[in-house]
């Protein structure tokens, strides 16, 4: 009865995605009949899983199981490493989110709050622009689709520069974020969705002044981090409890409704972590 | 009587540079009359020096002065903070360095290989190529410029890709290098020459590996690392005395001699490091 979700990276859109499922019956010694889990399992009904190297048993039912696909799972787990590992953020800084308004972006967003940064995000209609300022408590946002400039975009919202990118969508904005660096600025790479479906990628033009700016872009891959779980499992589920995380999803109801759920990330239609409902837990 | 050196980035070409100095005179208690000091000095044959952050007092004079401006100064520094600092190499990687005959990428070719790294190195005539292959000790090293796709002339030379990737050139070279990492690459973001004169930046393509690749790309300064440099004396200073490292100065003889030797680092015409002699120490 798995509730699933969309992948965030549609490379085999009919094959591996990220969801929730019961276990009906198990030949691993790790996992029982009537088990939760979280994971990798496919886009059907009922899975046969092998891969049980990619599935978590879920150990916490006080908080809705579809959060496994989203905060609790890969895009929690993906926020929590981009932003903590791989940018080693400190209070105060100048933190900038492509793509903010996504199910990874909008709880980087949200941690950078409570660490105390300063936080700006993208996004690409009006509806995500006001989520992501009176929902999500993130001191900025604007909507990429209506600067022709990013650049004079970002040096309006960022007069003394950017510490942290966390990178969502590559191209031009990166391109005007290398142009808005401070000191020792630090990009975490997680996706860069602008691209995806480009023949061609787009150039970027300005990496030279990762030089000057004694500036890193890293890549990185939520599994990772996989041991890090616990230590994310500690910090984000106080948060959900006490209120102080919003997280928004998507639903899309029926298996059936899953291709075009896909196919609305590439046009920006969900708002938050677009799930499609396979079926109910009960 | 400086022993001076062009700057690896033309920023001022005809005010700061680095090089070896003789104190005359001095108000700083850091620094007396007879002293030899290295660091940033000017184009000229007597120099009024106040930014002492920038100028360090020759300790060991048992070796060439001449060192201080390259493989003891600057470029040394800049080989050692980039390599070790940012890339930490481990025994046995591949290691690709690009303008690998320049005065800081003979010294990360050399270290990499003193560490039993897989060194690789490009440059722009035959006779960097084989002083590449036979002063330096690299395992190989092309061409660039017979070279049409750089993609196939990495493929040739890492089948197994590359984990570190010192980046002196930019550009083409940059693209080329992103479709060949292996997982957790390191790019040491050094110099970008092949783009310093152009108008538009040429645009680089293939960022989006970063993120499959877990890999990163991070912009240094040597001078960031000023208080390693003790550290950075006591590995390098016994590897010349023993003669495990080599060290190549393509010296200009005469401060007029300057500008012409300033143009021929974007033609590719010295080997090594480019020095001016403006006088010697008597």
């Amino acid at each position: 009865m798995p509730v699933t979700s969309t992948p965030s990276t549609p490379a085999r859109p009919l094959a591996d995605m990220a969801g929730v499922a019961k276990v009906l019956d198990s030949g691993h010694p790790n996992f029982k009949k009537g088990d939760l889990v979280w994971g990798i399992t496919g886009w059907e009904e009922y899975s046969l899983l092998s891969a049980t190297k990619a599935l978590f048993k879920i150990q916490h039912t006080d908080v809705p199981l579809s959060h496994y696909t989203g905060i609790l799972g890969m895009p929690g787990m993906t926020a929590y490493a981009g932003f903590y590992e791989v940018c080693s953020p400190k209070k105060g800084e100048y933190v900038f989110i492509s793509a903010a308004s996504g199910a990874v972006g909008q709880l980087v967003g949200q941690f950078a709050k409570l660490l105390g940064c300063y936080v700006v995000g993208s996004a690409g209609s009006k509806d995500k622009v006001d989520m992501l300022k009176n929902k999500f408590g993130f001191d900025e946002a604007f909507n990429y689709k209506e600067e022709a400039d990013l650049d004079a975009a970002l040096k309006r919202y960022f007069p003394e520069g950017i510490d942290i990118y966390f990178e969502n969508v590559g191209g031009r904005m990166l391109d005007a974020v290398l142009l808005n660096m401070r000191n020792h600025c630090r990009i975490a790479a997680c996706g860069m969705i602008s691209q995806y479906n480009l023949e061609q990628h787009e150039g970027v033009h300005n990496l030279m002044n990762l030089i000057p700016k004694q500036a890193r872009i890293g890549g990185f891959l939520a599994p990772d981090y996989h041991h890090k779980y616990p230590q994310f499992l500690e910090l984000v589920l106080p948060y959900i409890k006490e209120g102080k995380i919003t997280y928004v999803e998507d639903i899309a109801e029926g298996l059936e409704s899953g291709p075009a759920a896909l196919v609305g990330l590439f046009t920006g239609r969900n708002i938050g972590k677009q799930l499609v409902v396979v079926a109910r837990n009960e």
